[in-house]
């Protein structure tokens, strides 16, 4: 038991959540070590969400609610923590919810899957094929689902599967609290913050947000401002605030 | 099978050999988060070992060489990367290898001494009793080993121990590549560098370094100026040197 006066208890809590999960299947173990670089990069956030990230998540529901076939991808890690900040998601933007594994068997899509519909969410789970240009199992998705797309939201993405979705002319928004990362600088907006953070925040935007105000954070939309914003405000944490 | 050409394949190897081994049950599914919060800081160095760094490792080498009786503290994660380095520190400094677990059953420090005496290590392996005033299993020791010791090296450390150590009247070596944490804060010298690039260097400077060199070292020695240079690197790095 981790006592509850830790000065690290909520995310210790968070851990051994996440290795609960790894233990029934839901998370892989690649994905805890994953979930521990995000844990430091959030760290020098100071583990809330910056003025520029909510912009970040504003423009993402602008994103969204501009879209024609708006689709979520899930995975483990995601689900495991936010599975219902997820059905939020969809219940505010109407975006499809689809599972999309790098650890791809077809029980963890069913473990998974079936996590989602317990948290409220309506999963997209028809026949998937082999349709993204990638060698590994991230490629599966579903003809009316990821791949057609034309905004995809990836939270908690793992690969380059950004780089492929962005260069089949979809936008991609990813949620990685990594702002150096190969996803953070190829998707089209990258939320720099921590998913169980962002995704409400989104959520709430989606019907917060007038049309115009929407159509302005597209318009205005540059990726890179965001990217050095995060960078600048770690550093700044790094070099003053955590004392 | 990870690609050869793959940008981050050293990583990737790393992480997948440490899924390995929390498969075996050497690394702990905790372990494997702390793994992936280190490789976010590496990340920020560069993964690789900085001027400074290489400064505190020759202070480590030094307070080894200067201890009366110095022990080396191994969990599952330094001997799952490890091994074979803490071997070769232990042949070049004379210290005691005694493996100390957080998550400790009988059988995980039995996998894991085996593992460092198949490395060429010499593990201290006595009766353990509960010496140290620690609620939670890292307080299980040797008395005549690390309850004894007047420097204590602690290679990834992950909790609380260090301050009872130091609160003992021990100085106390850590490797942490997060120079925030409580550890790095808490211990006498932090070295802020990757276990396996930190290992062999301190290793080296033990036999290289000449008596009134250790001793310049150690008395010239504040852990304070050693984090901020760390801090200052990867705020560096952060701001500029990774586009």
């Amino acid at each position: 038991m981790i006592p509850k006066d830790h000065p690290r208890y909520k995310s210790l809590v968070t851990r051994e959540h996440l290795a609960g999960c790894a233990r029934t299947g839901v998370v892989s173990l690649e994905g805890l070590t994953s979930h521990g670089r995000g844990e430091a990069f959030d760290y020098l956030l100071g583990e809330e969400t910056s003025v520029s990230a909510l912009r970040a998540e504003k423009t993402a529901a602008s994103l969204l609610r501009i879209a024609r076939h708006p689709v979520i991808s899930v995975n483990g890690n995601t689900v495991a923590l936010a599975a219902r900040e997820i059905a939020l998601l969809q219940k505010e933007s109407g975006a499809l919810v689809e599972v999309n594994l790098f650890h791809r068997t077809p029980e963890r899509v069913r473990q998974i899957e079936a996590l989602l519909r317990d948290a409220g969410a309506e999963v997209f789970a028809g026949e998937a094929e082999r349709l993204l240009p990638l060698s590994h199992d991230r490629a599966w998705c579903r003809r009316e689902g990821m791949y057609a797309a034309d905004v995809v939201l990836v939270p908690l993405e793992d690969g380059d599967r950004c780089e492929v979705l962005v260069g089949m002319g979809k936008k991609v928004i990813a949620i990685d609290l990594n702002p150096l990362s190969r996803t953070a600088k190829t998707a089209t907006l990258t939320v720099v913050d921590e998913v169980t953070r962002a995704l409400p925040r989104i959520a709430e935007a989606c019907t917060a947000l007038s049309e115009k105000e929407c159509r302005d954070l597209t318009d205005t939309l540059d990726n890179r401002v965001f990217l050095e914003e995060a960078r600048e405000e770690m550093a700044r944490r790094l070099l003053h605030a955590l004392d």
